[in-house]
């Protein structure tokens, strides 16, 4: 068969899996299977958690043994794991498909093997056809996928001193409205908003995305409470318009991989020095959004506490994405040297999340 | 007389000024005698304190009495003042001008008062002539004779998180070669570099401006030390090209004050937290250099201690001038809101030293 009708169904299959949820355990996978002529027999698509997967979705609607000979082409490597769904690997042999063609490999630890399952079988298989589009547009799936925890994003609102209040606590306001609404665009952009219990006692935030008008901004990113401290029932963030997330650890790890489980793919930490410090030293900040506002502050209440670093060569080196003026403040976005964001030759990591549709797709579809 | 020779006769004494030395106690002062008719009969300018002030220059060109009736045409209000010369205002009147014309009023407590002498003794006094181009050329100057003291640069580099070195204090390197390279031409640029007793007795800091390959940049930089304490003898400091001044004493205005007599303009703090924090909360800093490495530290060194800032309603606003880019690094220049430099309508602040030409004039002057 033409290999450029092999690419045109991936962009289509590619297509398809726009229309499945951007948030979510699952990724969003399109699938479309090819006659031995060429032609488009059938498509399909994953809908979320709990439903058929795209390649059981597109052979759904071949009648029984038409697929017989096929060539199915799909976004991402075929599962090969016994989920809520049975693994796709086993539905493609039992339809009698000759060839699979798909873009990324999965990554996920119980998932994946789907394709060394279908070569054993005798079916052809073909990978990396529109990798590096497919991955882009999966990139935030693929990233929690990877390292079995959401994308973290850590900001923290200081003065050029780094400190975040004065002595008594008090800090409204050192940013201006544009940092502040831009905080509001990335809580509102992010799967989850984390706080420490530490920040829910001291300010009884409402962790919601508000626009300038003070109005609920969509979607709402879920609220997270971490630490063993109970949150009085007549907080703000229990008025939250998605129920909060209560994880009553201090084991980051443990929460983070709570959150992935939870189909949280970017978390938007807005903790305390305490939590932020600790997120920092446990090397769990996969990007800083730092807000630094033309002011000068001094005294105890730094951005940062204790990060263990006792001598210089110990320093978290950082590197500079962007540097951008909002209004009279900064917000400098940087990311961790050699983290596990940055430098093994993966994927990009997303920003908070990546957007609706992939590159250069047309709207409308 | 035609005021567009005046005009021309004042650019030709903003010329002769720019041949007095750019440093010191006194501004560069220039001055051109027309003649009854228009004709420039005599031209003169101030070498540096000691010497003849530019008015008593030009004259000392002329034969006795041919300045009878004559205009001085004069880049600053001629003196009042009995210095190591004469005052200048007598010295015109002794010797019969008619008019005088000049650029700035002379913000000098014991010096200003000329042009009323000048009146009062029925000369024709004219002021504000070029007064923007020449107000831009000696604002250092002006800055110095308006405030009685250095127009104050504080600097400092730290991490994100406003620290300035690791728990052990150790801090080679935060910044790169360009931030480190743009500090000593910063250095250069200042009539002196100040440094804390406790940051002399830490590092034992050189207090010169270096080029990339360790050579000295020409002109240095006067190294001053402030504080009670004593510095050894071999201190890298005493090795310093120019010798040093040293202040014993704990007072910034005191220190300020003297510095300025001793013609200091431009003041460069190279402190650590302790004065670098005393220099921001008596409100003396009229700009900040800081540099921003990405990277964080966290822990005990910040680059300011208590500002003594309770609440933050007293928190120290700045306004962002700058922020480049300098290698990895980030450079931002700020200034207070209001303070001493900024807000008052008064000349624009120099940088730490204005340029040694006045704006637009050729070289070779
Ligand atoms: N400028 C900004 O951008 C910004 C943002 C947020 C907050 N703040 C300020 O920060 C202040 C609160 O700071 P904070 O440090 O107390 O609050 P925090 O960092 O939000 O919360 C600290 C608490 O988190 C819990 N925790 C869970 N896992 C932990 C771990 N691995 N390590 C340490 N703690 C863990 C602990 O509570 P348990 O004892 O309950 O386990 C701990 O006391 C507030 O005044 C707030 O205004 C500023
Ligand atoms: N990152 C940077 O840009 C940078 C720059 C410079 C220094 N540093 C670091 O800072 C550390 C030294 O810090 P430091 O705070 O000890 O040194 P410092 O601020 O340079 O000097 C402090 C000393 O200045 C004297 N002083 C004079 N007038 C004062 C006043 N009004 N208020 C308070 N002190 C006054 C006092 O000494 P007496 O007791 O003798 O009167 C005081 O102990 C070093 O480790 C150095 O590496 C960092």
């Amino acid at each position: 068969m033409d290999e450029r009708l092999i690419e045109s169904a991936m962009r289509r299959a590619l297509e398809l899996s726009v229309r499945g949820p951007a948030r979510g355990v699952n990724p969003r996978v399109g699938c479309v299977v090819l006659s031995a002529a060429g032609d488009v027999v059938a498509e399909g698509w994953h809908r979320g958690a709990g439903t058929p997967h795209a390649e059981v979705d597109a052979l759904s609607k071949l009648p029984a043994g038409s697929a017989e000979g096929a060539t199915a082409v799909v976004t991402l490597e075929p599962c090969n794991h016994v989920g809520r769904t049975g693994p796709c690997s086993e539905a493609l042999i039992a339809a009698g498909i000759a060839r699979v063609v798909y873009a990324v490999d999965d990554p996920g630890e119980h998932s994946q093997g789907g394709a060394a399952r279908l070569r054993e079988a005798g079916v052809d298989v073909t990978a990396g056809v529109l990798r590096a589009e497919v991955e882009g547009f999966l990139a935030d799936w693929l990233f929690t996928a990877r390292h079995r925890r959401p994308f973290v994003t850590l900001k923290w609102a200081s003065s050029l001193d780094g400190r975040t209040a004065a002595a008594d606590g008090t800090s409204q306001w050192i940013t201006g409205p544009a940092a502040r609404a831009r905080v509001h665009e990335q809580r509102r952009a992010s799967d989850a908003i984390l706080v420490g219990t530490g920040t829910a006692l001291a300010d009884d935030p409402s962790l919601t995305a508000r626009g300038a008008d003070g109005v609920l901004l969509d979607p709402q990113p879920i609220p997270v409470l971490l630490g063993l401290r109970d949150v009085p029932a007549d907080a703000a963030v229990w008025r939250h318009p998605r129920p909060p997330i209560v994880l009553k650890t201090r084991s980051l790890a443990d929460a983070l991989c709570e959150l992935q489980q939870r189909g949280i793919r970017s978390l938007y930490v807005e903790a305390g020095a305490t939590l932020a410090s600790a997120f920092v030293t446990a090397g769990l900040v996969d990007e800083f959004a730092i807000y630094l506002a033309p002011t000068l502050i001094g005294g105890p209440r730094a951005a940062l506490d204790d990060l263990g670093v006792g001598s210089i060569d110990e320093q978290r080196r950082l590197e500079l994405i962007r540097v951008e003026r909002l209004g009279d403040d900064l917000l400098i976005t940087a990311r961790p040297t050699g983290g596990a964001a940055g430098g093994h030759h993966e994927t990009p990591p997303p920003g908070p999340r990546s957007s609706d549709r992939p590159a250069g797709q047309a709207d409308g579809t």
